[in-house]
């Protein structure tokens, strides 16, 4: 078996052979298999699609490419969550302790956020203390005494999906959706995950710009799930505007705590519901999904949820008089507001140039090196269809320098569209 | 203009500018593009294809990504020949004095060989002395005094395609028409060719292994060499069975010695007419199409090609003893018959297998930077359509050892296919 008859093979259109999937990610991963190799064959997959069989056998390769973690001394179902990703999206930090709080074994390591998508480990880093790096044991034996934990991704997960990911993302191939159904399963299925929920976001802020297309990759990540023998829900959600009132480390970590407590969003409230009935119903431990929602407002009532956020916090080194007293986060120097010019609805808040913006302030990176600010981020007043008077405050910029915030002003300005119509919101767009 | 949005256009079949194609290739040979990201382009123009525009833009941006050379002292019109390559291809050893003697200037750069395919730079370079490297200025002086000049590439012509070239044989690209054709032409453009006679070879020996294949190839680089302003003709002829009776550097030299005085194999007579008659004709000398084939007679059978090649010899630092008494030549140490174990007619002389069993011997190199043995070769006694009994002398193999000799009888033995049919032979296909 060669590589050059494998390329061969699908530029020809012709089906590749388990073994041919799992020999190409296999020497790609070692090196083996070149750069240049590997994106003609990505082209290749790319322009001509894959069936079933092998998206499956890449998605299998590629979670086998590397360290595999094994959760069942935890529990013999775990329960995975993921997001495809979106400016805003503190969501991790809301579901899994009301989740945890409901007896659910949550053992979640999460990523740090790249480009306008924000990342949970970059979050969890504002709490003074908090350590995502933990060793594999420290992670199993916290999940063992509390129940959870969230950490970074410090095990060697899905190398090949990491290479052939960076890789698409140089040679215009990241919108082909078998590629991102495997790379996302491929990483899920190596964290040890049993079932799997998927928040699938799709608008301006999201990878998948259209519901035809998030519905495509939703369909087809479930495919997979259930190929794999795990058991795999998508939830689609709107990303056209940030979820939620704040974007930025800090910010939205006062905000997960905010929603910890009861005072939810009403677009973060819809998904964190959604998210955890679906959770619950495939643990197997809340059969009746009527009462699921029930259950998710006992925990954040009786501070169950809440409680279980601060045990996590405290577990992992981290300042819990923080989480206790949020006031006490440090906050940038700079802090603004950007007042409308106009008067009517707001039609339009446009998730992509927020999150663009927030990159700038220094929220996120653009470069995997890129250092970031866990102060700086933006606080929304008004989102799409609330009514504004001229003058009225839009929002709130928390910058590092007067220049900075005073350019992220024009940038948030421009991220608003204000005008006669009042536009409904549908957050949770389907399930699939 | 970034290389990204330029790959995405072409995945998804779209026109790529002039501009575009342009970028690309300059910064692929300076750098700035890195060869996944060419690989990526490539494989999509391998699947897609690509209009005619496109491809006469890359010929154009390839043959003006290096050295492009000048040649309007010497000539206002320069013929140029080129193959696309075959076993046993002595074929500008003869034509070239032939069309020089004819008045015809000839400034010609040929390449060494690489895989079963033969180079004449090679074959040039078994003449004791004989300088293949000359300086643009020598190469030009030549021509002035004499008329012909054959050297190697020494100019940086096309790097682009070179680079492009080598690429595409790691990812499984070598077959696709618009990048053979634009490889070629561009090569040619770059070398100062004003038209161009191209032997297209089709056959088991050749790169194009049926006659559609090459239909295609001719009558792309046909059009390329009309719409860049470069009369082109394409000869198709017949690579089954390796060309004339010798394969090997010193062997071919020889012959094309032989051939030079009137002793011509058939095949090898068929081709150098054609392709002589088509040059003759492109040049403007020799407009009376009707008539070219017998002032090549009569050049051969006067003496003076023979003289003008012993002319080009003497100019380039070669010794003229050994064309004047080829007997001269070193001889390789073995040299041995192979006999035919059967009786009927040779249906198949299969000239990819005599060449690959030709590397074996040391006359050509799988890698670049292999070394050959001038003296080793075959000569062929019996070819398609001949009447074999068994013990007749099939062919010679000349050999550096015993053992060598021993396994290369093998090979030759199993490339000829003897049975009962008188095969018919057509040496010339088709002139585009």
């Amino acid at each position: 078996m060669n590589i050059i008859d494998i390329i061969e093979k699908k530029k020809n259109n012709l089906e590749l052979s388990k073994e041919e999937i799992e020999f190409f990610v296999s020497n790609y991963t070692n090196g083996e298999v070149t750069d240049y190799q590997a994106a003609a064959l990505i082209m290749a997959i790319c322009i001509n699609g894959m069936t079933q069989d092998e998206i499956l056998d890449l998605t299998i390769a590629m979670a086998n490419s590397g360290d595999v973690l094994d959760l069942k001394d935890i529990s013999n179902h775990i329960v995975d969550k993921h997001s495809t990703g979106g400016v805003g999206d503190k969501i991790t930090l809301i579901v899994m302790p009301i989740i945890a709080s409901l007896g659910i074994p949550v053992a979640k390591m999460s990523g740090r956020g790249l480009g306008i998508t924000g990342g949970t480990v970059d979050k969890l880093e504002s709490i003074p203390g908090y350590n995502i790096n933990l060793s594999i044991d420290e992670f199993k034996q916290n999940i063992k005494e509390i129940g959870i934990s969230l950490m970074g991704q410090t095990l060697n997960l899905a190398p090949a999906d990491k290479k052939i990911y960076a890789l698409r993302d140089t040679i215009g191939c990241t919108n082909s959706i078998p590629l991102i159904a495997s790379s996302i399963m491929s990483k899920k299925i190596a964290s040890g995950a049993d079932s799997i929920v998927l928040d699938v976001t799709c608008g301006k802020g999201a990878f998948m710009k259209n519901k035809e297309d998030a519905k495509k990759l939703s369909k087809m990540m479930s495919l997979i799930g259930k190929w794999a023998d795990r058991e795999t829900v998508c939830v689609l959600t709107n990303m056209d505007e940030p979820l939620g009132y704040s974007v930025g480390n800090t910010l939205e970590v006062i905000e997960a705590i905010d929603a910890l407590k009861g005072n939810m969003a009403e677009d973060v409230k819809d998904v964190v519901q959604n998210l955890c009935v679906q959770m619950m119903n495939l643990s197997g431990k809340y059969p009746n999904i009527l009462e699921n929602k029930g259950k998710i407002l006992e925990v954040i009532e009786n501070g169950k949820a809440f409680e279980k956020f601060k045990e996590l916090v405290s577990k992992q080194g981290g300042d819990v008089s923080y989480i206790e007293d949020p006031n006490k986060f440090e906050k940038a120097p700079i802090i603004t507001p950007v007042l409308s010019e106009f008067e009517g609805y707001i039609e339009e808040l446009d998730a992509e140039k927020v999150g663009k913006a927030g990159v700038e302030l220094g929220i996120g990176r653009i470069h995997k090196e890129d250092s970031i600010d866990s102060r700086v981020g933006l606080i929304f007043n008004k989102k799409i269809g609330d009514e504004v008077k001229k003058g009225d405050i839009l929002a709130y910029v928390h910058a590092t320098s007067p220049e900075k915030a005073e350019k992220c002003i024009e940038q948030i300005k421009e991220a608003y569209k204000i005008g006669t119509k009042k536009i409904s919101k549908k957050n949770i767009i389907e399930i699939i």
